[in-house]
């Protein structure tokens, strides 16, 4: 920590920069001047347009970094505990392609947990990879999928000697955490990188209460979103690597690709900015959020509400393994009379936004932005709605989410991924399924895991377990048809 | 125009947010709220964090737009002339790369020329495509590639018709344009598409003096960086779409794979806002850079300082059947006294930033937020540094680019797309370099055409142009030895 942790290059640049007064004539179109003339739009961004350059020889270049831009990234890598860090403009999506593309050569395998994001799939899709798809294991109180056991991933390097890395995505979205240090003890004894995508965790570690961060358990290669809880803006994310089997250069080469060339400086110095508040200010920085999170908890008692997790007041408590992260509050209505999305509907006519719901829960993201009285609001949002919260047609049951393996049984032959056929597709019956290629995602909320990717062929397996999420009348996200009637398939060629 | 252009629709939600002031308990981090405490970084960032919000049910969703994300885009369509627009977050980076995605399956061929953006080759590399890369036609006054000419094109399409597409970049990086209705005849003729990265024109069309646009010169895809010449923030860009040959579908769900599934708002609101203001003003918002343009052109004369292009006031005239963009200035030293570098180093010192140089030229990139005023403190610092030079040491002979085949001559072979080792190589010396792939590009500027790209095999043919490059004393680009003694090539299998 120290001065050194105080400074901010990007920012320092930036400022310098601004202040030398130069005419440009260089891009930037707007040449530092807004002349929008909608309400206050002008006013909101001439602050921040003198800091909207590019790459100059006194700016840096994000994709050779050799002034402010690698600087900051040392402090960042320093402050995160990696060896190397690198500034993402384009979101944690950019450093999840980046990864899979970095580690996997067209056709090589990676084992990938299945409930990954999305960005994961496309990685694998882009880099033509094989992977194995391994089943997470269930949260037994929620129904909710977090990672694979160790015992899956051990028996699944064994079986595939090959595999160039694991590719694990924790915590969920639920802020639910695995452990990961056994894991990476597993990959690095059989000589392959454990690699995170660590979007929804990039303050973990910087508190006594929140779970540690995947690069303090032995991870390779970690992405983190730091707009998600920390104070970057939205798209800001970060890459961190450790230790030497990682092959760092191909990752940079693989940023290169999938990244702008005309990266924003306003971006990057929010990204410098969130670093440096958490080098300098260091675990206070999150008494605020935990603080109003306690005051949520005190007052749950006397509503419906409960929290998924455990009941101490830190938050930080393990249930079945896992961790949770004490700035995701997850809630459902002890009395089943609000599913989570009227649960949402509900805090939201009170003033309160949250994060997403599902068919039992709804989630609600602190951050290092939030103040103790919006604690208080939320409370009183849900005090409020306890009280007068009229009548549900939907009663939500217990989720009963199907074991989908278990995460220890037998492991999944490999997938070949490709890009898809173009989008041209049809919808067909669910029942006429088999044979065809998902054009689409089936994912039921909880657990969160994909049923069927696009590019996945449907069997009878599988169309099986679609008419059992279909009888329980399941969440289903990302579906065209949401009743699961009907399908998308691809085209025949 | 009218009504509807001047409407905002992404601005107008975006201020109805902030001023409802709900709490959020939803990503981003900081929460609205900035507390950074470096210089005046918050002052600078405060009003903008307010617009920096996530996708909620009443942002809209930029990957599946229905609210007014989709609004913007119509009014964005009906403002280019295209039929479809897609905002862009990720630069044209992310629309060049969706663009050869979307069209490309894996081994299928596309026509490209070989002086594109790295982003189209890095397209190319993540679709496995194979291409047939066409060299430009070199403009005989300034020795500039610009594109091919109409009738390589007609040949390459007639020679390899399971063509899926022809890849253009136009205007150059010096404001030089090819006239693409000839070749967007020919593609259609062809049944193929004509695919245009067109980021450095995305004023093109919207005043008399300027060039027209791909989308007006018959192209069925176009990527415009609307940062580089309009007023959107640095990354904001978009892809317009036109017409019936392209699959649209698949350009889309290649632009949901590379972009960030959390997108900037900020961003998105700065795109609205750049068309609205082309909308509202027309060929007005032009006027003061055609302006800035016209003063430092009175007052060439009085120094030792020439312009590339034709000489009449209006900057749109003709030369060698390429379109001049006037707001791209790009001057030499009718003397021979000053490279290109020297130039831009003397205007810099007298507070002028220029946007690039190379051996002869130095580049001058006017805006829509150029303001006349601009012109005259360029012209004052030409006029002083014409005057006080001091001496160089290194005397700039004209260019002379060697011929690439002009243009019309055979077609080369198509070349399979891959991407690289992985980073995995080593320097040698230029003269043992034959037979080895190359792990590096070398650009030489002028003409701006790659001698060789990341995964190009060196041939006796390409050793003895990049000997000869280096008898010149080229100005090489990216190369990691610019005076070509050494070339970076991949180890070995």
């Amino acid at each position: 920590m120290g001065m050194t942790g105080e400074r901010a290059p990007i920012c320092e640049m930036l400022t310098a920069y601004a202040g030398s007064r130069r005419t440009a004539f260089h891009v930037p179109g707007h040449k530092q001047r807004a002349a929008w003339h909608v309400g206050n739009a002008d006013e909101r961004y001439q602050p921040l347009l003198e800091w909207d350059v590019t790459e100059l020889d006194d700016t840096d270049d994000l994709h050779h970094p050799t002034g402010p831009i690698a600087e900051a990234q040392r402090l960042a890598a320093e402050c995160f505990g990696a060896d190397e860090t690198r500034l993402l403009v384009g979101g944690s999506t950019a450093g999840n392609l980046a990864m899979i593309l970095g580690t996997a050569e067209p056709g090589e395998l990676l084992i990938v947990q299945r409930n990954a994001h999305r960005s994961i799939f496309h990685g694998l899709m882009l880099a033509s990879a094989r992977a194995v798809l391994l089943p997470p294991e269930i949260d037994r109180e929620s129904g909710l999928g977090v990672i694979p056991n160790v015992q899956a991933v051990a028996k699944a390097l064994a079986r595939y000697p090959e595999a160039r890395g694991v590719v694990l995505s924790s915590p969920n979205y639920y802020g639910m955490a695995g452990r990961l240090r056994p894991i990476s003890e597993v990959c690095h004894a059989a000589g392959v990188p454990l690699l995170v995508d660590e979007a929804h965790g990039p303050h973990f570690g910087f508190h006594p209460d929140l779970p540690p961060s995947a690069m303090q358990e032995g991870a390779d290669l970690s992405v983190q979103s730091a707009h998600k809880m920390l104070s970057a803006l939205t798209m800001g994310a970060m890459l961190h690597m450790r230790g030497t089997i990682v092959n760092r250069e191909a990752v940079r080469q693989a940023l290169r690709m999938v990244q702008s060339s005309s990266p924003s400086f306003p971006l990057l110095a929010s990204l410098d900015l969130a670093r440096r508040q958490l080098h300098v200010e260091g675990s206070k920085a999150f008494e605020p959020a935990l603080e109003a999170v306690r005051r949520v908890k005190e007052g749950l008692p006397d509503t419906r509400f409960r929290s998924v997790g455990p009941r101490n007041d830190s938050g930080s408590g393990v249930g079945d393994g896992f961790r949770y992260d004490p700035l995701k509050l997850v809630l459902h209505d002890a009395e089943g009379r609000l599913d989570g999305f009227r649960i949402r509907d509900g805090l939201s006519a009170r003033g309160c936004e949250a994060e997403m719901a599902d068919a039992r829960y709804v989630v609600l993201a602190f951050g290092i932005g939030s103040r103790p009285e919006d604690g208080d609001a939320l409370i009183e949002a849900l005090r409020d709605l306890s009280a007068d919260s009229g009548r549900s047609d939907r009663t939500p049951e217990r989720p009963r989410p199907m074991a989908m393996d278990g995460g220890t049984a037998d492991i999944p032959e490999p997938v070949q991924f490709r890009r898809d056929r173009g989008g041209r597709s049809e919808s067909v019956p669910l029942e006429r399924s088999v044979g065809r290629t998902a054009a689409e995602w089936i994912i039921p909320y909880p657990p969160g895991i994909p049923e069927l990717y696009p590019g996945e062929k449907i069997n009878e397996a599988i169309l099986y377990r679609l008419a059992e999420w279909k009888k329980q009348g399941a969440n289903i996200q990302g579906a065209e048809d949401p009743s699961l009637r009907s399908v998308r398939v691809f085209l025949a060629d």
